[in-house]
């Protein structure tokens, strides 16, 4: 099975279509400025000399890379930006002329480092490589233009005489993984199998070659994904993003390796993330202190760190098990974090951001500054434009406008509809068109001309009951329909407010539900509730509303409990609430009104 | 009004009595081997070289010196033990031996850095000093010997000069308050004023003189205790166990000054602790970062600070506030120290010790170790028989056997009862005796002879109702019996098990309870009630009962409801409970049969 490129799935109108807008009309010139100011861009040049400002960083050329593949993307689906392509061609010219004859190319170490080239396992340079193969696939596939592509093409096969055939690097694999996405991206492009065979020599070499090399003083091997080899994992561990990066590239050489031992390995992972290390919004990672996963069920939520990235990169990793495995889990892990954990990652105008995306804040609690270097370090409570590790910006810059990526899935004679979004489609001589309102609404209108038998539409993980205007059968969450050839589909999802609990085991959400409508979770915030949000409870067999549409879908109605103030610490039991109105907004808009409380988890009454 | 010495109330059995036989049996012995082998009774002979194991630690002083305090302590109430007297003597005679022409000692800079006396503010010379001035008071009043006392009035005399008259000190307050309240205690036995004076000197010029010196990399002004000036202190700020010795010194000095302005500020630092600030149990310092009083309402229960020493130095303080003030409020605070935070500091054997005393404890959480070197810091969950930094061990041993310091306080027309424990005490022509099985009962029989008009039983905050075989008014949380010299008095207090409830705006607490029969706190434990213990419900309206005496007083049986097991991550909500039998257990006596969940603070249904 493959997934359907987004070039070939443009999406018409509604959520997502809003979402693209944003970011071509917004957050591509709002990162490129913030990258320009901080020096991001200027770096290409690599006439950095010690003592002057805005040092190049081992990973600036990641940032960079992603912009580029971001606008490349966004123009695919726009149309052609001189202006863009202009800063995009000057960036291609600056790696050109600054890559040595073997097609290196990193603006850190270039200018800073030259002797140290693929000595230091931590920092970055195959990552970069990485992300910068990436922007030049998608600037190849918008424009045609191949200089960029070329280039990689040269340092790529550096890498692989480095590396992989003498050998003579200072480490075996990156210690961020990227390179080997990429590197499969790449061979998808240009047939060279060697890109191929390359990204599945890093893979298999993790978990065997220099497991406690390049590792920061807080980290073990896991953090690096050096724990085990991948095909002996069953639990996800380490640095989320370095996980799950690396997981999608096994996922790849599974597929194209016909790899059922690897493939197995990886649906243990992914099934140990959603059934045990993943937050209702999609986000992963649990502790800040190395970005990484910890053990089963634990959840914190005002701690969580949760980073746009992480999430993204779930998607990833989702997305590309669902080519390999008839079974909506995959989908719906993709649904659950485009909606929720990813998409909170940026804000309501696309001009900021969160690194990590919490379930709960609590700011006269996330701001303890208990000491003037070291704080409790909690989440921030507001988005901002720029991070010194500004990964996240320039991640969504390529993920928005390439989310219909996520939504086709080809099999030999079956069409699977993963994701529901107004958008028009053609590939492989078949044609199909969605017209929806989701995930406002449930219905899905879906028009298809082709010549697979079968059409299989994603019954979401959250969806009780639907009707259908056509035979079907159930199989592994799809509800199959036998076409012929032409078809007019009517996918009706009941979609009503759900109160949800969580395992027993997470105790941190212990006594505690979230309202979900769709895929949407919601959240509370004090600016629409007053005080003390972790004290108001909800009745779950009280009533439930649908209100404004502030934030893109509905926002949710009922009654809250509080406990009546009072100047006591510690005071008799007593039932003694006061009620209020309770309003619900979709997580992904939280914290678009300044600083207040937020919270997922709402005390159960 | 004035506390009346431990020496003139002996406790006779009960509760009490079985700890400080216990102290007296057990502690007093592990805590000397523990110290012996850690060398820090060997540091004493001050023939430490470099190179050498043991290097004696700036803080070893205080720990040797406490651990004197406590045994002599000890042998005031069990008579005088050869043994003890022993070790004490070779102590004395070491410190006299290696003291200086000025009675300076200190084993750390004497052998460490003999050029760099006084210039350190965070090294603990003048803390250690006021530890042995301490324990050379106990002594002597134990057994008559005033070698050490003599040395220390020498030493004391020295640390004037120095500090107060010459000013040629490298600072002008200790970085950790001490010396300030052993001064006071040291003027009280020898009444040479310039002691008290060199006390008052030192609580003044906290929060003036140097306030950003001798910080640590982590620490603000407040951890030294510089933040203001103590007379404009509104709130309890920094390092805890710092904060609480040098309010105790201050309320010292407020009293012998007769200094209402600085009364009133000792009184407007406890309201903020009791009624914003403290633990239910006790325990003060909710972040181990500078292990300091955080912000209003924020006590989180898993990473509670909440060390034994600062639940132990905030009886310290309320005790002398008692003197200061006719409100039951600071013997309320003393009897939740004692009978909580303070006393899970040791476990039942006598053996072990928590450093940190935290509300909740989830082993496979609190142990997760997300890297080798730093880890989400939290308490550890059994007790150990000694730290490097253990400071809290030789305060159990002194504190236990002087735990009657806090029973009586005489003013002018009245004698206040404060505590309750069985006890004979005769003092300034007065005889009184209490016969109580409390805490694990509520009756007490106060036989009394003296010439104070009024007795004043203290009916506890607890407490909501009770019968007294006397006419009585109520007054500032007393009952006032006036008497014609003689009476016995049968004080009969309801001692319910009450469901109690936090402010709403201590959110770590939210949707929760906690169970309290008179002074005792409860928890459940996992060894006794399965797992998930944050996940466990009981119902504010159910029914609860007294079960065995495991632990000295009775536990509580009732029902629990906890969440039926489910494979799921997350799931529609439903009411779908098990029901198990609950059963709690003092929360002092948590962690003494192996790791295991802990929990006081339980979901209501």
């Amino acid at each position: 099975m493959k997934n359907i490129d987004f070039g070939n799935v443009r999406v018409t109108s509604g959520f997502w279509h809003e979402k693209q807008n944003m970011v071509k009309n917004v957050t591509i010139d709002s990162v490129y400025n913030r990258f320009l100011e901080t020096g991001r861009f200027d770096a290409l040049k690599c006439l950095w000399k010690d003592g002057a400002p805005n040092q190049p960083h081992i990973f600036w050329d990641s940032d960079v890379a992603k912009w580029i593949e971001g606008a490349a993307c966004s123009m695919h689906i726009y149309g052609r930006d001189e202006h863009l392509e202009k800063i995009i061609d000057e960036c291609v010219d600056l790696i050109e002329k600054n890559s040595d004859e073997n097609g290196y190319f990193n603006s850190h170490f270039l200018v800073t480092r030259q002797d140290e080239r693929f000595c230091h396992r931590s920092d970055h340079e195959l990552y970069c490589l990485g992300h910068l193969i990436e922007a030049s696939v998608a600037y190849y596939e918008t424009t045609g233009k191949d200089k960029l592509l070329k280039q990689m093409c040269k340092f790529a096969d550096y890498v692989e005489k480095v590396f992989k055939i003498e050998k003579s690097a200072g480490f075996v694999t990156p210690g961020h993984p990227e390179i080997e996405l990429a590197l499969v991206r790449l061979y998808k492009l240009t047939k060279e199998k060697r890109y191929l065979e390359l990204a599945k020599y890093f893979v298999d070499m993790h978990g065997i070659a220099n497991p406690s090399e390049g590792l920061y003083s807080f980290s073990e091997n896991s953090y690096n994904q050096d724990e085990m080899p991948l095909r002996k994992r069953a639990t996800a561990e380490g640095h989320c993003v370095r996980a799950m990066y690396l997981m999608s590239a096994a996922a790849d050489i599974a597929s194209l390796y016909d790899d059922s031992e690897l493939f197995n390995a990886c649906e243990r992972v992914f099934d140990n993330i959603v059934n045990k290390r993943m937050y209702i919004t999609g986000g992963i990672g649990s502790t800040r202190i190395g970005e990484t996963f910890t053990v089963d069920y634990h959840l914190p939520n005002r701690s969580a760190y949760a980073e746009t990235c992480a999430a993204l990169s779930l998607a990833l990793f989702a997305g590309r098990m669902q080519e390999l495995d008839e079974n909506s889990k995959y989908a719906d892990a993709v649904e659950r974090v485009i909606y929720n954990g990813f998409l909170s990652g940026v804000s309501m105008d696309g001009k900021s951001f969160f690194y990590e995306n919490p379930l709960e804040i609590d700011p006269d609690f996330n701001n303890v500054n208990t000491s003037t270097t070291e704080k409790e370090k909690h989440p921030i409570t507001e988005r901002v434009e720029v991070f010194d590790c500004s990964c996240c910006p320039p991640n969504i810059v390529r993920f928005i406008p390439s989310v219909s990526n996520f939504v086709y899935t080809l099999g030999n004679d079956t069409l699977y509809v993963q994701q529901y979004m107004s958008s028009d489609a053609e590939f492989d001589g078949i044609k199909i068109s969605q017209q929806t309102n989701y995930p406002s609404g449930g219905e899905v209108v879906i028009e298809y001309s082709g010549d697979k038998e079968y059409l299989a539409l994603r019954i979401p993980g959250w969806c009780k009951s639907f009707t259908l205007n056509a035979e079907y059968v159930c199989r592994n969450g799809y509800a199959i329909i036998r076409t012929s050839g032409n078809a007019k589909i009517i996918f009706k999802m009941d979609m009503p407010i759900e109160v949800v609990m969580s395992n027993r085991r997470v105790h941190d959400n212990a006594g505690r539900v979230a309202l979900m409508r769709g895929p949407i979770v919601y959240c509370i915030e004090g600016v629409d509730n007053g005080e003390d949000m972790k004290n108001v409870s909800l009745d779950i067999h009280g009533e439930f509303e649908l209100g404004e549409c502030d934030f893109m879908v509905p926002s949710i109605k009922t009654v809250g409990y509080r406990d009546v103030a009072s100047d006591k610490l510690y005071y008799p039991a007593e039932d003694c609430f006061e009620e209020i109105p309770l309003k619900l907004i979709p997580y992904f808009a939280f914290a678009n009104r300044g600083t207040t409380e937020m919270q997922v988890w709402i005390l159960k009454k």
